[in-house]
């Protein structure tokens, strides 16, 4: 997606392997390109008879709530951890981040995710997967269906996009960055 | 707000003085609702020439997002941790979550409020206040300036409501919440 690339070349910052996109995509966030990505995840998944948008908290909630408005679905986002203010019967699987090194719980509560749903999942990023596959796990745990995965971007130098492709999932990414070296920018074409 | 109000009694459960309004508000996400509140914040603040709105991780976000289509401003959210994709440059400030009975960190980065600002500030419930006046307090870091505080639920019989108007805030409640003894809901009229 044209207009995504050429906004991560113009404020996006390189720092070694990680990729700052904090100015528009997952701190402050920039409504009006939303809508241009939520239309366009809804041209690729449109046809798809999407019933639910499931996305993880925090930085999928905006852009999936954006979207979700062209596919007229409910948004559910995946929770980092048990609260009080959840039920029982939940959903759960283990998801590790590499970002923190650590490994973290993502839980949804049961009534939110059925065995006719048909999801999509949405993230801000895709680099090692495991977040997306986690997503999965729990749309598989209550019998539903994945249709595939929409994300904005994808460090498709990291694993998880050839990964979750090799098993199967059809994965969407607005903008798919190959190569950071020197703090250059390459997207596949 | 009528419709929000009878979305309350129709879909929320009440536990004690929790109220559970995860099925459309904070876990799982009804976007057409959501698009008649941004409306009904934009209503109510739309001539306060808003620059931002600023919102709290994980469930003001998609309310946020939505809201902020109306006003054509970005969003921020705070976040609850450090993490190494955020500068070095930072807001911060402690809140006390009376959820969790913990204390934890809020940041922001300082690249996206200045002292130019006129924020929104925008959050799903109001009960005890410390996350409004927290993010007041990273405003006020900025030297920007918080034009008013809209919720979606407040519950008027918990302090944070009266305590921050008193201290001279602005706070619209999409849906005021005055008792919930006996599992029964009453609003403000």
């Amino acid at each position: 997606m044209e207009l995504l690339e050429e906004r991560i070349r113009r404020d996006g910052v390189v720092r070694g392997d990680v990729l700052k996109v904090n100015s528009f995509l997952n701190h402050q966030m920039d409504i009006g390109l939303f809508n241009e990505m939520g239309r366009e995840f809804h041209r690729l998944f449109g046809e798809e008879r999407v019933t639910k948008i499931l996305t993880i908290e925090a930085s999928g909630i905006g852009i999936a709530c954006i979207a979700a408005q062209y596919f007229r679905v409910p948004v559910v986002f995946a929770k980092k951890d048990r609260t009080t203010n959840l039920s029982d019967d939940l959903l759960t699987t283990q998801v590790a981040s590499f970002t923190h090194g650590t490994t973290y719980q993502v839980v949804v509560d049961r009534a939110f995710l059925s065995p006719e749903d048909r999801v999509l999942l949405i993230d801000d990023f895709l680099a090692n997967g495991a977040a997306l596959e986690g997503l999965c796990r729990l749309v598989e745990q209550a019998g539903g269906t994945v249709v595939g995965a929409g994300v904005a971007i994808e460090k498709a130098f990291q694993p998880g996009g050839e990964r979750l492709r090799r098993a199967g999932l059809r994965v969407e990414a607005l903008a798919q960055i190959i190569s950071m070296e020197d703090g250059r920018i390459a997207f596949a074409r």
